[in-house]
């Protein structure tokens, strides 16, 4: 599990006084940080290997700008050439919303899809949800 | 169809030089101001009555700075107390990026969910992706 | 003068349900377009060419998400490496906020400040305030 | 002096490959959170009594996405019924903007301008940037 505290922003509010949809997408984005981290230490752009091609959103209960939200991330499955990943977002011990994430692999010259190397797998194995 | 036009952002663009994902969710939300004021014309927010519960959104091919956006909104599905969306983002003629999305309409007083009236079920009707 | 119509977003209101203060610099930005092009017709952006170096903003009356919002943009001054914008929105007829940004010529190889060509200069001067 | 680190997100960037303008006011406006606190500890949003009525920021250098970004917030000037707030993001010992807010105390009633009781002003002084 990779975990993220989250300080919510005023603007991260809308008309409803809670933290508005838009805003975990971009909450969960952080806290994939470590995990491109992964895959590219430097964050250099040009070698950029990793792209998202799905997203998904649940939302249980309302979040609220007074309190800090923790991400927890988890590596859901490890296929040939992508991997799916799990956020939730806690606040006061509540679960408020549910994230999962598709993100497939890229040989960095060919922009094409390719096998993840072994030694990025045992890394994302480390952070299943049993583990 | 409900359609919305979108002119991009520079700071919609990310470092991958393309439209980044997290901002889909917003040109969506843009998209759906129609769908809101079937329901809330005054868009009186003590009244408000709709709640989103869940969004997903694939990614198809890169969306780009240079050119106009147009998001196509479709009813997908009208259940009891909810209906789902799609939405199709196009750029040039290209399919860009897709979108599905549950809201769940309440009693603007308990905050419950509540059977959808028929006058709007209706309205939504008209929108279907085959009509 | 230039002009964008801007259809505000729910996600752009906040718990004093009114648009929060950090979306203008995003409707600004998105009316600056037409001054990029200017400069960068296809906005290549190995070869971009101007930068941001101040803005500001000041607020007047309060935004509201129901009505569409007009950003008016002028060219306030030109000096030899930089010009500076004005930028009013408007809603309803009444002025909401105002903002300046002063942006600076780089030459594209060297990504050093560079005096404004006379051709860029003739294109900026038709949109000041009085013209 | 109030501290406030950031982790820069994915989508914070842009097509320059650098942090993106737009994203200075909302990294600023997390770092208001512990003033806020002070006039409304419980961040009732029917008791709001604080309004930002200009904002500006300059731009020194570039902020990149890979390491943390520390802001740091000082009060500049109090007056009877407004007050002047400078920040400043840091990035590797390095300062890249400055920003400036000038934020105007309301009657949580009437939400007209009103003299900022001592008890606020005492609280805010700790905070000035010779302190």
């Amino acid at each position: 599990m990779f975990t993220q505290k989250i300080i919510p922003r005023f603007g991260e509010t809308d008309a409803l006084r809670h933290i508005t949809n838009t805003t975990f997408p971009c909450w969960f984005e952080q806290a994939r940080n470590p995990i491109f981290k992964i895959f590219n230490p430097d964050l250099d752009f040009d070698k950029l290997n990793l792209i998202l091609v799905h997203m998904e959103f649940d939302f249980l209960a309302e979040t609220f700008l007074k309190s800090e939200v923790e991400i927890r991330t988890y590596i859901d499955k490890i296929g040939n050439t992508s991997f799916t990943l799990l956020h939730e977002a806690w606040q006061n011990e509540i679960q408020k919303a549910t994230g999962k994430v598709v993100i497939v692999y890229l040989n960095s010259e060919t922009k094409k899809p390719f096998s993840i190397p072994d030694k990025y797998k045992a890394k994302l194995k480390e952070h299943f949800k049993e583990a």
